[in-house]
Parts: structure tokens; sequence; C-alpha cells
């Protein structure tokens, strides 16, 4: 059966306003694509029904076959475990007579006569059409664990062998499918096969919007479809993309333009157009700041002109300081002028439900090639070129994060948090009501960046998620990209003609197509901003072996349960490490791991055990617990531990190193001491060190630097 | 069947070395409890057992009975399915072959021959013997769920009813028991039944230390447990506990003592025994203080003694500042001179492997009945008597909190937070290693101590989990009780002979514990001090429904999942309510919840809307989303929101607001001025304000003061 033929059976069931596929369709499209299924046929008659189970053998399950139902089980419309022809034929007509109870003038196509299969294990596979990810195939077991435990994972297609194995191990039940309590394990290529061949289907057909195969009998030999469903409808839109290359060459220039205009650029204080004046010039951007204004001569010492058409030299960003209704006849303007980046600072748009205003700004940057950052933000830094292009106050602190905002309240946090832990950063940019430029734009130019080693986004929806995942995934292999997705639980409210469209929560399609793309995801904002300040301090580990050295047992403790909630493994201490450790501790000390030196020691045991540990080469990242003692003061223990790291580094041995500080206030100043100097320190915390680090982890685990 | 009898089965297995039951012994403690199991008899012979099977009817299932085979289907010990005679007499030969190839001279007493159950849920219902709580039952559903998901919940002895009942909806496949998929629910009584059962047999038996009904057929029409397993062994120890009113008295005379002997002051600087001298003196402390020095005369002003017993007048409290060896001689005579309390500061116990040392020093305690905290502490703060019986620095910051540590560590970092964040406290005390005072004579104290309000302990385990928790449950009914167990991730090193003692890692059990007794854990240490310092600060809330109030949307998001992540459900927004709200907003604003004030509003509007919500008396708790604009800066929405929450307070109406502050470091400032107005306020976090609300809210559920 070719593609056509499959076809035709599914735009005729559209055309017949159908949202399901029948059996018969159902099966049609199985066969076609080798998705195995007991044998079954349709049967007319009760006596058809009798022959054709007869021809397949007992046990076998009757099913009605109707248009007009759409929940069988609900309808009266399943008979399972018949023995027998007699049993059959009473079967048959049960199942009609139920059907028209069920609804009144129904339509019956038929009963299905199905081999009835005995025991394996019950999974799903399943597929939808998520909005901004489009096709995602769905991996679980059956029955329970899926539909009350939401033990369910999803891929977006294509998926091949690889990934549908992984999926395998990706749902909570995994070690089920191995064989648990004498069971034996299922075979687990014949699941991964029919994964490959739903993701294919869906991918050949867009018009299937969902797919159920609930339940698939899996056994060690192999896996069949004992339920399969299929919701056809519209094929969902394709997006337009610009492609990476061109992205890259307005990046560029927006990111380092040799020249900004400011478009209702102001003298009066107060006013926006004033305050992005005073940030680019403040802030010593070195490129030409040309105001924009219809009437005035001189803004701020610069000489001003009425249009972006008036100035003769090229320009690369224009910055809007103007009202919305005003913006689309500028930006004709900025369009004319062939300036690729404008900088939508105005809000009154899709935000306070003006969509047309945006749509109508966007078609006139469409049309003269601009990309548009905004509208309804703060602007946006970049450090390495001086720019603050925005109306909040100058940002100076040079690093190597960049971070971003769908949201201003957001924004004005990474702004806050920055200056108050002097964090360093390369951008800080604001994507507000993201009608044109967005996160995969951003990420294509922090990629080839090389003033930006870290990537944090705020975001609450991603308007096209799989472009987005095509350009994290690669990103991710070279920087950390940590992301705060917003609205983690609000349900998407999508139409649920499916089992498993009922599961896929739109939250558990993010959390499982940003893990797979290698992208950190942060639970909460303060998460992220950590998280944003720390990876770029710490170095790549070098492999899976912490230690943890401590003043105080205590924290020992709440360290290790931090590692366990981060991922983390504590290195099992061989003999001969243990031994090195015991000669700086006291007896009563404990080593292992935790290294406890206990609290009353000299600043020289901390020393001596962290330069161990740091010129061992089978530790590959350390964890410091210190305790406020008069013996070794929090300062004192700031600046010894921060020596001997320096001493490491100066040796060629850079490994990560973060600390809790447990003690009465200096241990604040202490933390800070540290943090500036390369170790990621804390005061009053054990976890918050541990989940930093266990961010890293799970960074250089997927970018595979380890 | 008498107890007696019972208790006979018991110890002759105990006596024969056997830590099993038999399945015949197993079937009479069931029987004589009333624990439903399917028909099942003995059978010596093939024939015998086909005999059997005839009479229970078919089919049936088969267990070979031998004190040698611990894991009956390991061993091939098992046939299930058997439909006639000759099927069971073919059975029995096979079970015979199985065990003699499984293990050579095996003991055979016979087979099982036991009635198939078909169909219902499998679930499971156990016992296990806890060293801290003892006797605890656990319940889950059997097979994947429990054994995989570990989805299980256990409960202490002795087990009502209703509390048994509530087993059944704790655990996260509850949903099962009430039917899904078309299932019809199972008889929760029936299953209340067992769980009652089983908890009176093993109260009555304490030499039972595990016990697994796993699986139990449960239908609608009750249970019968298919497989049960008793594991015996020594009856634990009881403890032997002071009564209330004995701590009661001698924790009256520590906390708020008339005068205070230190035992090792001293006038040299850097001397414990001086800094304890310093703080006592300094912190204001207005009672005696005797200083106690072999040879001194006086020390900072004070005549000194060489031994307590010198001095003429009562004393309540020893605070020891001496080396280990000499304690236990200084505690004779603390003992002789009736002092009730000894505050053992000094290391050197069982911490560095003394634990022979510190049981000397807590005979001789226990000799005069002197009550011991520490040793290995860092002593004891109690502000309303301006006590620091402690070497560390005096904290005179006064309010409503108790704190304790087991770590000396985790006490320091209480310190510091404290002072750092002018948190108003009660007590600070420290537990260090727990030889005589714990957290249960601690919560006696607080829970009658006006000065106390709310109660945070770090805790890394119970001596007497039993006893807490009692007290616990009780206390917590009154004052919240936050406690940070440490130590979650370590599971217990209990030997497991049974699934239930298998599944019960020691957390899972502390978990269920201390949720059950109102207690509310806290995930990280500074959730602990952050939420000590918030309870004290929010009123108690009079009801469920929340309103986010917020001027950023971006920010509204973040709330609405950090309430949904902390059990709090925003209010359905009634549409006169509604209505109210968007008076106040711009048009494109939100209503329904979160309010979306929008960002570019003037003060009035955040007044406004506060206003409103707080004098409605369908809200009962606040959340504000502050961001920071030009046209509201943070210190002016600081003063209003605090002016506005004050103006109703004085007209008596005091509900809990929390507020998340995004912007420019400014929102530091502004926190903290709300913080000190009552207003729980925290910048660069949305998710801390909302924790420290579902905290509040965790407790008012359990104490029942909503």
């Amino acid at each position: 059966m070719n593609n056509k033929t499959l076809r035709t059976t599914i735009h005729s069931a559209l055309a017949a306003g159908r949202q399901a596929l029948s059996a018969p369709e159902a099966q049609q499209l199985c066969d076609a694509y080798g998705i195995p299924t007991p044998k079954q046929a349709l049967a007319k008659t009760a006596a058809e029904a009798a022959k054709i189970a007869s021809r397949f053998g007992f046990p076998v399950v009757l099913k009605i076959v109707s248009d007009d139902i759409l929940h069988k089980t609900e309808a009266g419309g399943v008979i399972v475990g018949l023995e027998n022809a007699a049993d059959v034929r009473r079967a048959f007509d049960q199942l009609v007579k139920n059907a028209k109870r069920y609804k009144k003038n129904v339509g019956i196509q038929g009963v299905q006569v199905q081999q009835m299969l005995k025991g394996g294990q019950e999974v799903m596979v399943g597929a939808v059409t998520d909005p901004s990810f489009g096709k995602m195939i769905a991996f679980g077991l059956g029955g329970i664990l899926v539909e009350v435990m939401k033990d369910i994972t999803f891929r977006m297609t294509p998926v091949g062998k690889k990934d549908a194995l992984s999926m395998l191990d990706s749902i909570a039940a995994a070690e089920v499918l191995r064989g648990v309590r004498g069971a034996k394990g299922v075979k687990r290529e014949a699941l991964a096969d029919i994964v490959t061949k739903v993701s294919k289907l869906v991918s050949d057909f867009p018009e299937i919007l969902e797919v159920d195969l609930n339940p698939i009998f899996a056994t060690e030999k192999g896996a069949r479809a004992v339920d399969v469903r299929f919701v056809v409808g519209d094929k969902p839109q394709t997006r337009q993309n610009f492609d990476q290359s061109e992205i890259l060459a307005a990046m560029q220039r927006i990111m380092n333009p040799r020249s900004v205009a400011v478009i209702g650029a102001s003298a009066e204080d107060g006013k926006i157009g004033n305050s992005v004046m005073k940030n680019l010039i403040n802030g010593g951007y070195q490129g030409e700041i040309y105001p924009v204004h219809p009437k005035a001569q001189e803004i701020l010492g610069r000489k001003a002109y009425p249009s972006v058409l008036d100035i003769a030299e090229e320009i690369d960003v224009a910055v809007f300081a103007i009202p919305a209704k005003f913006c689309a006849a500028a930006m004709d303007e900025v369009g004319r002028k062939k300036i690729p980046g404008a900088v939508m600072i105005p809000s009154g748009f899709a935000e306070v439900g003006e969509q047309a205003l945006q749509d109508e700004l966007i078609a006139v940057a469409r049309k003269h090639n601009v990309r548009v950052m905004g509208p309804n933000i703060y602007g946006f830094y970049y450090t390495p070129q001086n720019l603050c292009a925005t109306f909040c106050t100058p940002y100076d602190v040079k690093g190597k994060v960049a971070l971003s905002s769908q949201s201003g309240g957001v924004g004005m946090s990474i702004i806050g948090f920055s200056r108050t832990t002097r964090m360093g950063v390369s951008a800080i940019v604001g994507l507000g009501n993201k009608s044109d430029l967005d996160e995969d734009d951003l990420l294509t130019y922090f990629e080839q960046d090389d003033n930006t080693q870290v990537i944090a986004m705020h975001c609450e929806d991603l308007k096209d998620g799989r472009s987005f995942a095509a350009v994290a995934s690669r990103v991710s292999k070279k920087k950390p990209i940590v992301m705060l997705k917003a609205g983690r639980t609000a349900l998407g409210a999508r139409a649920a003609a499916s089992h498993t469209g009922a599961l896929a929560g739109n939250d558990k399609i993010y959390d499982d197509v940003l893990r797979q793309c290698g992208v950190i995801r942060a639970k909460s904002l303060n998460d992220m901003l950590q998280f944003a300040r720390g990876l770029q301090v710490l170095p790549n580990p070098k492999g899976e072996n912490i230690v943890i050295i401590t003043g105080a047992g205590g924290s020992g403790v709440l360290l290790s349960d931090a590692c366990v909630d981060n991922g983390l493994s504590l290195m099992k201490m061989p003999p001969d490490l243990d031994t090195a450790f015991r000669k700086f501790i006291p007896p009563f000390g404990a080593a292992g791991n935790p290294v406890d030196i206990t609290g009353g020691e000299p600043p020289t045991t901390y020393a001596n055990t962290i330069r161990y540990a740091l010129n061992e080469p089978r530790i590959h990242s350390l964890i410091l617990g210190y305790w406020h003692t008069i013996i070794t003061p929090p300062m004192v223990f700031a600046k010894l531990c921060a020596e001997v790291v320096e001493e490491a580094r100066s040796k060629g041995i850079d490994k990560p190193v973060v600390a809790s500080l447990v003690g009465d206030v200096q241990v604040e100043e202490a933390s800070e001491y540290l943090y500036e100097r390369g170790i990621v320190a804390y005061p009053y915390t054990t976890e918050l060190p541990v989940a930093v680090l266990g961010a890293k982890y799970k960074w250089a685990r997927g970018a595979g630097v380890m």
C-alpha cells in the first residue's frame, strides 16, 4: 500500500468530518508501516465473526466499529475472552444491541474480530502535535503507571532507533522493562521499532495529530499493539525561519553596532528617550550616537536629526523610544535606511491587546529585512561594547554570562542581582513580546561570541520550540545554557482527544525537550541567577569523583544530602587516599567521604587537606564545609583556601571548588572573598553551593567535556 | 486460640533459630487476629494435596513449606493456576524436586494448598520495627508500584481505623483504590481492617519484627492476604522516659535560672570559661553569676569559688567549661549541690569515640537527677532572661522563635543568619551529643513558653522518635514546629528480611511521621532559617483563598508556579471581585487571579488593589509581585504597602501578606523595610515568599486554626 492510498484514507475521514480513524482504517496505517498488531478482520455478520474467530484461533476479542462511537468501552462496545464460535456469535449480537442503546440511529460499520493476546507487559506509544514543538512521540508503561502516576516521556520527531531505546530508560519505572519480580524483560528492539515507525508515520502524515497505541503487549519475544487510535485534523502550519548565517549577520551588527540612532531621543529628564541617550553616553559606548527628534537641533551635545533618513552615515541599530502608534511609520524609515536592527522599547502592542498594531509593525520590518527586538522591553546591554541600549541604569561589570528575559520584571531582577553580587555579565537582553527576535537568535549569536561562556534565559513560551531545540542542542555542547521556564504548572489548554494528548501537559514536554537539548533547567528565579553567576566561575570538572572536606560534621551530613539531591556522587575513598587524609586530621576525625577534619582544627589542617585533594588526580571536584571557630576565623579560612586553590592553578590544576560557610556574620565577607577568587561560596546554606556544582556537572555530562 | 498459644508458637520458632515463621504458623497468627486469607491447608502427600484442592475448588496454588527456604519463588517453590487434581499431584512432586535441587538435605514440612483468588487490586500491608520509632505499619499497592516506584506510606502503631483509612489516601497512586480505567473501587474498610489488625498484632507481640502481607487481593467486596510472612526476633528494648511534669520543672529552672555557676570560669582572654563569663555579664543576665575555679579569688569582678559546693546560695544552672576528663567529678559536685541543669560545653566525649566517658558522666547526672544539655555544644541563649550561656557572642534581638541544633556548625549558622537578618529569637539551644536533653524536652518547655510562638529544629536523628512524635503532635497544634532533618539520603543500614523492611528507608519513615505529627519539614538549611524568620511574622490565615496582585506579568506567572509547588490554591475570582479589581487597573490589565495591574502604574494602583483585597473578607492571604519602575520606586511601594497593611491591622484585619520585589538594588532596602513591618518580602526571588506562606498554611491546616 503506498502513501497515496493512505493519504486518501485519511482525507476521506477528514472529508466525512471524522476526527478519529475507524479500526479498519487504523489497521491499514499499521500494516503499511509495519506496526505489529494482533490478527484482526472486520465482520459484518455474527456468522462471519465466528468464522474469522475460528480461523484465528480462540480466545478472541470483539469490538464495535462505528464512526459514531468515540469511546468504545463506555458504549459497551468491547467484549473480551471469547472462547468458542457460539460465544462469538452471541457477543456480536450483544455489541450491536449495546451500540444501538448507546446512541440512537447509530451507524455501524461492523464488528472487528481480534486475536486475543495473553501475558506480557502493557506499554503505550503515542504521538501528539504540540503547538510549539510539533510532532512529539510518547512512551510509557500501560495502565496505572502512565495514567495515574503520569510516568511518560516525550521526544521530538524524528525519533531514530537510539533515541527510541533511550525512551525506554527515561521513565521512572524503567526497570520494569528489564524484568522485575521474576518476570522476564521485554524485547527492547521491538518497542524501539514501534516508536520509530510511529515517528515516521506522523512525520509523513502531518494530518495525523495524535496517536495512541495503548496497550501494546510487550514480551521477551516481541510487541504488538492491541488497541490503536489515530486522531486526524488539518495539517499544522509550518513556520518559515531565517537561516543561521542570515541570523548571525544581523545579530553581529545589532550586538556590535558601529552606530546607534535613538528615535525619540529627548533632552528632558525622566523621558525614556532621555534615559536611553544618557545610558549610551555614560555607559561608555564608543560608536556614533544619532539622536532622532522631529524638531531638536541638538540633544545632550549631539547633533539631532528629524529622521534616520536624514543621517548620511550607515547605522546598525535604531532604538525606539516613541509611542506605539508612531512606530510603524518610523520602522518604514528605518527599513529604507537599511538599518538591520530595531530595539523596540515601547509598550502598547500585543501585551495590551494591540496585536494588530504589532502585526503591522512586523510586516513593515519584514518587508525591509529589519530584525526587531521586543517590543515592550527595557532594551539590552552588551558589555564588550560598553553598550547600554536601555532606559535602565548602566551596568559595567564585564564577565562571561549572557542573560535574557521575556519579562521586564525578571530583567530588572537580573540587573539588581548582578549589581549586588557584582556578577560578570556579557549581555542582558529583553525579549518582551518576541515579535521577531527570540531565544534562537540570541543562542546563534552567543554560540560564536567569545565574550560569552554561559547563557541564562528566562522564558514563558518558545514561539518555535523545534527551531530552539535544534539550535540549543548544538550550542549546549559548547556553552552551558540555563533556562528558567515559567508557567510550569499551567497545563496547556489543548483538546485531549487521545490518552497521549491528555498526558502531554505542556510542561512535561518542555521538561523532556530541554533535557534532551542539554539545557539546564533552573527550578526558580534565584537558581537561574545563582547558576548564571556560578557556572562561569567554575572550571570544567574532569570526572565524577567528588570529595567533601568539612570542619563541621553537621555540615558534612547536609552537604551529602545535597549531593544526592543534585545527582552528584561522593567518591568512594580508596584505602590509600583514606590513609593520606588521616595523616592530616585528628585521630577521632573521620576520613572516608566526607573527610571530617573536626571543628577545633587550625588553619593548617584545612590547607593540608584541601591541597592534598587538589593535587590528587583521582579527585575531580571539591566541596568545602567551613565551620567558624576562634582558631580558624572566617577570613583566615577564606584567605588560606584562595591561596591553596591559586597555588594549584599556577601549576595547571584547576578543579571546581565550592564552599558552604556556617558561622557568625563574618562568614558573609569570607564567602564574597572566595567567590571573587573563583570559589563558589555561600554563607548559611549547605544546599546552594552543591546545586551550582550540580548544574555544572549536568552540563559537563551532556556536553561530553569530562 | 489465645495469645499464650501464639506466643508459644513464636518462641519455639525463635528457639529453633528461625527468623521467619512457617506458612502454617503464619496462618495461625492470621486466623487468631482475623486477617482474612484464602482457604489453605498443609498437605504431606501428593494425594492429600489433590484431595484438599478438590475440596477448595479449582484453581489452586501450591507452595513449598520449608524452614530452609526463605525466598520461595527463587527456589521454584510456588506453582499457580492448577486446574485439576492430576495437575495438583504433578505439581506436588515438582515442588519437592525443586526444593531438593535448590538446597541439599532440605527439610520439607509439606506443601501448602491454597485457593487461588482471581482479579482484584494487589495491595500490601506490612510492619517493621524502627530503631527510633518502634513498630511502624506500612501500606502500598502491590507489585510494581510499591517495589519499583517505592509508593508506600508508614504510620506508627497503634493505627486506629481512621488512621488506617488515611493511609489508603497517602500513597501517590491513591486513586487506583477508588477505581480507575473502568475498574471498580476496592472495599476500603476491609483494607483498613487488615491494617488495624496488623497494628494490634505487632503491638501485642513485640517479637514480631517485620510483617509482609503481600500481595493482598482487594476487591469491591473485601480483601484477602494471599502471601503472608512474619519475621521474628528478640523483643526490642523499651525506653524509660521522664514524665512531662518532671521535664517541665527542670526545664523551667534551666531556661529561667535565678543563678548560674560557671565551672572553669577564667579571667584569661580566649579561654572558653572567659567567653562564657563575659557573655553572661555583657548579655545583661540579671541573676547571680558564680565563677568556679580551683584557685582564683575573683573573676571579672565576681567572687570565685573552688567548687559549687562552696556556694551557699541555691543554683539553677551549671555551665561546664573544663576538659572532658574532669567533668564527671564536677558533675558529682553539681549533683550534690542539687543543681537541676548542667550545660556541657566541653567536647571530647562520644563525638570523638569516648562513649565510656560520656556514659560515666550521664550515670553520675542520673544518680543526682541532673538534666544535661550536650555535651559538645556551644551552649544556649534565652533572650527573655537576657541569658547567653555560651562561648559565642551575645545575641539580643528578642522575638518569638526558638531554634535548636544538633550540630554546632548549624548552630553557628543560626546565630549568623539571625544577626544579619535581625531575626527575633527567644532561644537558641545547642543539643550536641544529646546525651540526655533532646528535642522532646525542648518542645515540652516551648509549648508553655509565652515567649515562644514558633519552634525550628535541626536534627540528625531522634533518640526516641516515638516520644518525640507524641510531644510534637501535641505541641504542633499550638505552635508551628519546623524541622530540618539531616541525613535524608542515607538509608538506614537495617537488615532487610522482608519486602517492607527493604522499603522502609529511614528517611521515608521520618518523612511520614513528621507529617503526621504536624511538623513542617524544611528541605534545606536556608528554608529552615527563612521559615523560622517568617512564620513568627505572618498572622494565621483564615482560609485557603489566596490572591496575587502583581505589577509584573512575568512575576505573576512565576508566583503562580510557586503556589502550586507549595500546595497553595489561587482563589477562583468571583465575578463581583473581578469587576471590583478592574476598576483600579488599566483596561489592558488582567483581572482574574493573578490581578495584573501592569507595570506602568502609579503608587495609588498598588494601594487601591491591596487595600481592596485586605478589606474583602473572602480573600484570606495576599501575594504581592512588585516591579521596580520610575513611577513607583521601591521605597515608595514599600511605604505605601506597609501603610495600607497597618491601616487594615488597626481595623482588626490581619491577613498574611508576602511580597516578591523584582528590580534594581533598591529593592533590597525596600524588602527589609517591609519585613520589619510584618510583610514577608524578598528581592530577586519569586519562590521564597511563597514557600514561607506555604509553610504557614501547612501548619495552619494541621493545627486546625483556619
